[in-house]
């Protein structure tokens, strides 16, 4: 996709042997997604490797315009751009509040690149740590690394937008780059901005972002793929607390730990915390759900199944947020459901329907305006906010926070709908 | 850049071989364009071509929606779209009002597929002109052929950012023809509407429309390149009306024509003009740029040697509409240069300043909504304008008119432009 | 790659909603490829959805060129294409003799193609399975589900081409297919044949396949993988033959049936064997290494943890067969190694060195003439064996059998090489 | 296509600016190609580009691998490969012999670029004439500008396959230049070798300009618009040479001056032919053919309409150089058909049907071995020419030189071809 990347021969290459970086091997980066768009199976490590060399490429611009880089800093920022993302555990963020309570996969990031930099005593590495915390003095290597245009987000939509097929998402990564500069080039408070030249580009990619956000990674059923494999492990923690000592047997010792022991972010400074989830990815929990399509509990057993087979739920957006009348109707016509199904009884089913019958809602803001917004040169040297540029149309109507609810439900039930509206995507 | 396109072997084919379309091979779709983009050299005869085969795609989209399309009515608005533009003249849109008065090419298109039919006497050409005038019955063919999401305008964008390589321009064509429907599907009078899962493709549409505008159609070097060139034309039309006899002699005669006779629109009937019109194209213009530059009109020859070789005028982009003072002040400065460097003297400089320094302004709306606007076709099957849509955050905003002044003049004079306050792109 | 693929609302919508092909997700397409060319990650899955669309694309071309095909046999042929590789393994090629004993995938996919048949109960799936087998009376189906140009390898080459990024691989499949025919057209045993026009891209077909072997499916580091992996294999199935009963308790049941089994191709009749095989994917495998990285067995643990975390051994290419003299030195003193290094003893050091140190050989033949080799149609009537026709100046020279032999060791060894001449390739 | 191109602000930008340089904008690469191939419009001027483009690359691989390269050397580098083609005359290949006798394009380009130099009084330029006749003492400058693996044809193949849309001329240019390097390191008279890694992509190269040849460069279409082509030029100096003087006026003066005087290679000291031949561009020849087709002289009319409308010969490539009295009997009947469409009378019929039949060939090498052959850098260090090497199957067969015979004339005769046999591809 980029042609050949270059990889420094020192430290960087030393991060990518490294079991933590092996590991994004076996995470796909679109979680679900690659069950909808067949040709999505790339995984974290492409995609971790891509933001190193987009900033290879950034660190380059903002030399040549005059902004002195050290060896040193850019060998930390390609390291915090390759381990950004380390963090991530399995199916990426479907799972990433279900394994961890209060959580965001950042934090763990921090804690690997801390483990990493301990075990291998790298200068190198704890001056990345610095900047992926801002903790750095020169703030703008942070916002290389995390921010609205950061090379995450650059490397991810370029990537994604070119493995789904989904050209709306397609964007001038190397223009956008190339209009990126520190400013003012000497000051030590130096910021990222873009040329005004580059304003064009920037609108672009925001669009870009938000068509992606609604066509692949909100898509109808990437969601349901989502709501099934969450509905799984919260029935898999559920026996386990309730002493199903089977199910131990048939599950992936890694997945086993962040399932029968209540981990939240607080729990980072553990080592037998950070080990598990350093040794967990997409195998264990494919691994997992295939053993699990046979658990003497039918519930679990029948989602595992559907997950393993892409016998998703039926996911409908709403175009407003349903009327709790309407709930109630329709989560005993699914409570009933399963009971006729053998997949409840009489006793259990309120409880069952909860895996099989949610509301929620999808969420995105394209642009926020705030102390990390995107910050324009113009051609007389003023600054300005991109929203308050005057050649950027359409950027204010990106600020808008956007919500869809949504319900689901196995496809095999039918649920009386003449009373709602349903959203533009169904 | 489509792969092979398929030619139906019937009146398509004929219609390829004729003088008129042929023409079009000499026609560079971007204008001065390939000036400034090295590798959009393409012409309208690619173009031509491309609109057609979209045609093709859009037909069969709209017959397996349950519309039925007669053979003859296909042919016919295959013909509609390859002839769409023929009426193009040399250098596209920056001569259009230079050779013919109150002149829109549309309108030559008119004049020739006219022409063609009644030369050729087929019935599928004239059914052709009734789409492309509108006066054919079912009016969603006028709609493919000629709308705000036309097959041209879906062609040209996706060849434009293909040639060019602005990746920001690059849309989903396939994905945009795939929403589409005629709607009510029996309806007499069904009209061209887009299927509500389409939108984000829509849009993505308009956004990379908007963008091309600015950063290429309306690129402060093309737009440059066109003011050289309608400097030119004017002056050679007002060396010829004060009897410059020998610039006839190295001038094309199908070019030398619309500059020694006044044409309006008013004149298409005339089979002299159109013939006259049929046989020009870009290497008209082009012989004739290289034997004025050795014209004894000093003004001439400077001018068409800067634009053989490249050399424009600045154009500088103003974030308002100067004040006539500056202007008054600029101007002078200009003349004072123009006879200074003996491309004018103290009689003629007040009039030869008008060829070297002009002031003007681009504009563009991305979308308008008025009877032609884009219709969206919603799951409970009510049809709403594009931008009443619930999930069109960004429409609205294109809906407004942007305008953008500027000022040129020859790059070897320094103004004084303290008091203006210069637009983004410069 | 291909654009958005049609699948007919039919028989293979179905099946592809089938367990045996939604497992072909779980399935790399490049065996251990993925560990050398980051983007190389994609599955059996798109494979088999690109093979049937390209069969789509045959059927069109075979039909437009006057020979009938039935709509029942063009839904067999898409469900032959869709199912050609549904008896992959896990790790494609690599474990295709360490799972089965004298075992070709092709037997599995038949067994699993008439399983499915028999399950569904499908006229189309046993039309399928007889075009797979070669004993449907129209040869030309099966000629077009495997032969030296069949949708498999068309679809595959231009596949692996894009997600490896080696551009020699790049293949005009449309071409190709456009070219394609069923000859005699109304013949009961017509075959298929190349027209004449289209032996350049048939020649550039086999070139670049030639190229994609010795580039990307026998790259030194693929090679490398494939003997690290099949290493693994080989110790567990003797451990657990040696009654190392832990070494069950972390081992993937599917996996576990066929190392503690002695399985052979004779056995493909036993529904367990298909069942477990069926249950059997990447993940598995995966799951079982990250496992077995803890086993107690030394020579185990080290080489699961090689594989999980890419520190693959060194392949060296040699020009010719080493001598035995050689071989046995260098074996020697990879066996001092083990010791040293803990991972064997006095008494085991002669068995654990065949894990560690390897001498084989890859081979290809880009192009077979035999009676399935290709056939052009010359302008006049006449048919040629490809290599015979006048404008295929390389292809002959494609006919030649390449062998490399290679030796392959751990990289921290070193070897005197001394008396070996290499080969290209390191 | 190649992304951005960045020019150094040098000598190599002015260079860009010169009448010389821009007037490539007005010469198509691929002749009369993009008459055959939609999309093939694109200049020498993007080629010149393209190949000062990938010289940067190869000189910062020669550099990254110990050759030192100066500041000055790699200027001149970058302006040799920028002007080696600036040369070619309009209709580039085509024409080449019709305008100046034993004239080779380089013989021009040497011309131009001492032109240059002597006005622009560079060091850079002059420095540039001597690695472009290989008179600088390092030779492999040379090489990288006018070898068979130089930036010219790696360039012109990429692009031509890109713009024409073969795909099996695409390769892999980058690769290619990755494995350059000068050899020895620091030997003065270090040449250009191949590491042997890199013979695949090299191979692929050579296979790939192979077949270019054959599916474009010789297109039986674009041989046949060169014959009409060479037909009308040969009839114009005819017609010139016998005084018909108002041919005079409907030509352009650059190419008159071509067609009036017989100029030779041994002209081209002379100031007013070199002048001449930077003034003349494809819209020179397509503005005097439009006007051609209204000449007086029945056989230059005709010709001049069949190419400004596209309405070439027929071309038929034979499997054998055809018998005397075949071709004298076909001579015959293209004879006494010209005399009945009015284009000759009994008097000179057996002078015009030289215009109209003619007997010719195609010739192709596609690998020469000789003193500039391809040589590979081995993994012992030693040196092989490629064909030598062991891995490369297929180039030994590429070193045959290849010729085809056909013969062209009018499409509306008919000729009895029953005697001949074939080629491959009519």
């Amino acid at each position: 996709m980029h042609g050949f990347i270059t990889v420094p021969r020192d430290t960087v290459l030393d991060l990518i042997q490294t079991p933590e970086v092996q590991r994004l091997r076996r995470i796909r980066q679109l979680g679900v997604g690659y069950l909808v768009f067949p040709g999505a199976e790339h995984t974290r490590f492409g995609h971790a490797l891509g933001a190193m060399a987009l900033m290879q490429d950034a660190i380059m611009t903002i030399r040549q315009k005059g902004t002195h880089v050290s060896e040193e800093e850019r060998t930390a920022a390609l390291c915090a751009a390759l381990l950004h993302d380390v963090g991530h555990g399995p199916f990426s963020h479907t799972l990433e509040h279900e394994l961890i309570r209060d959580f965001h996969h950042e934090q763990m990031s921090r804690a690997l690149i801390a483990r990493m930099s301990e075990r291998i005593g790298s200068d190198a590495l704890s001056l990345a740590l610095k900047m992926f915390d801002d903790s750095y003095e020169r703030p703008f290597f942070h916002q290389l690394v995390s921010s609205q245009l950061d090379m995450d987000r650059l490397d991810y939509l370029r990537r994604d937008s070119f493995y789904t097929g989904v050209v709306e998402g397609s964007i001038g990564v190397q223009r956008i780059i190339q209009t990126m500069r520190a400013h003012p080039a000497h000051a030590p408070d130096a910021r990222v901005v873009i040329d005004a030249k580059g304003i064009y580009a920037v609108e672009s990619f925001l669009i870009a972002r938000r068509l992606m956000y609604w066509q692949v990674y909100l898509h109808k059923t990437v969601v349901a793929g989502d709501e099934v494999l969450r509905s799984i492990v919260m029935r898999a923690r559920e026996l386990l607390k309730n002493g199903l000592t089977e199910l131990r047997d048939i599950t992936a010792p890694s997945f086993l730990f962040f399932l029968e022991n209540d981990i939240s972010s607080a729990d980072l400074h553990r080592s037998d915390v950070v080990d598990a989830y350093a040794n967990l990815d997409d195998s264990d929990v494919l691994f997992s759900l295939k053993q699990w399509s046979k658990c003497v509990d039918r519930p679990l057993s029948d989602l595992a199944r559907r997950f393993t087979n892409r016998d998703f739920f039926r996911v409908l957006f709403l175009a407003d947020t349903p009327d709790p009348i309407d709930v109630n109707r329709w989560r005993e016509v699914v409570s009933v459901h399963l009971q006729t199904a053998g997949l409840a009884n009489e006793s259990n089913r309120d409880q069952i329907v909860d895996y099989y019958f949610k509301i929620n809602h999808s969420r995105h803001e394209a642009y926020e305006v705030h102390d990390d917004s995107i910050v324009v040169l113009e051609p007389d040297g003023s600054l300005h906010e991109l929203s308050q540029t005057t050649d950027t149309a359409t950027v204010d109507a990106l600020r808008r926070f956007e919500v869809k609810p949504y319900i689901c439900y196995p496809k095999e039930v039918s649920l009386n709908l003449q009373s709602v509206r349903a959203g533009l995507k169904d």
